[in-house]
């Protein structure tokens, strides 16, 4: 059974969704898709940091269309470890692990993984937003479309707009 | 740069001396090394569930001799990870991450895992406490003498009785 890696922010988790409306809750601007695509993810939003390190950012978070059906589909043909580089916001690490087991309920705290480098991670498959991620991976990669990596070239990864699209690809 | 794995309870963290000391003062109890060693490491501890699921279990263990310096020392020749099956027990992920950053500052969070299964784990040599962590791991394993483990047979891992001795393989 190969193994998947799936990235949380930006892949199961609608960070950018989120960041958006507390850019516009705390400084009364609203910002649209179009004003951050192809930035850094920090750039557009100044309390970036800030927000991260609170406790509660991640508790709450929206969740990206389609994750949870594709993802308990996957669990039937893979072996599905969820991996969130989490270790930077210490703060984040409990209200992740209660997002996941709200939305997640499938996920059993064995194939939970938050860590800082993913350059750690065995496995055959990795989903993620992050050139930085896939970059150091010798695995199969999909680099899930993000606003701040949609105007990149996707190189040796495979580009993956939607979970409906990683469906189709891997079921 | 060849990566080691290294485990925090019972490895990194006196797990077992908090437990002795936890079992005393809440049942009167003193037991001592003699009454636990070779047990399954929950056994002794009837409260042991209980204790690691308390905010403030893993904050304030005690050190085990000689793995501050000999970690140090390791970072100048290898690529060191702490890595700790921490989802089990979510209210320890933070008490964990805490606890790291105050004995272990040079370690950065880039190389903090917390994780379920340890079957994720990349890394060229493990030195852990627990069977099941090192029976999967293709690497090289170090098995670190603890009470639970001490009377069973070490098969293909090398037993490692101290960090003195792990210093004298490693360094």
């Amino acid at each position: 059974m190969k193994r998947i890696a799936i990235d949380m922010d930006g892949v199961l988790a609608d960070t950018t969704r989120q960041f958006l409306a507390w850019h516009e809750q705390e400084t009364g601007i609203k910002l649209l898709q179009k004003d951050i695509i192809g930035k850094k993810e920090s750039a557009p939003f100044p309390n970036l940091y800030d927000w991260v390190n609170r406790v509660g950012f991640f508790r709450h978070l929206p969740l990206i269309v389609g994750g949870q059906e594709v993802v308990k589909k996957l669990c039937e043909k893979y072996e599905v470890f969820i991996v969130s580089a989490a270790t930077e916001f210490p703060a984040s690490l409990a209200d992740k692990q209660a997002w996941l087991n709200e939305h997640f309920p499938f996920i059993s705290w064995h194939n939970i993984v938050f860590c800082g480098s993913k350059t750690i991670i065995k496995a055959d498959i990795m989903i993620d937003d992050h050139f930085k991620n896939l970059d150091y991976f010798e695995g199969e990669t999909l680099l899930f479309t993000n606003a701040h990596n949609a105007l990149a070239d996707a190189g040796r990864h495979t580009r993956i707009n939607s979970w409906e699209d990683i469906a189709k690809y891997l079921l």
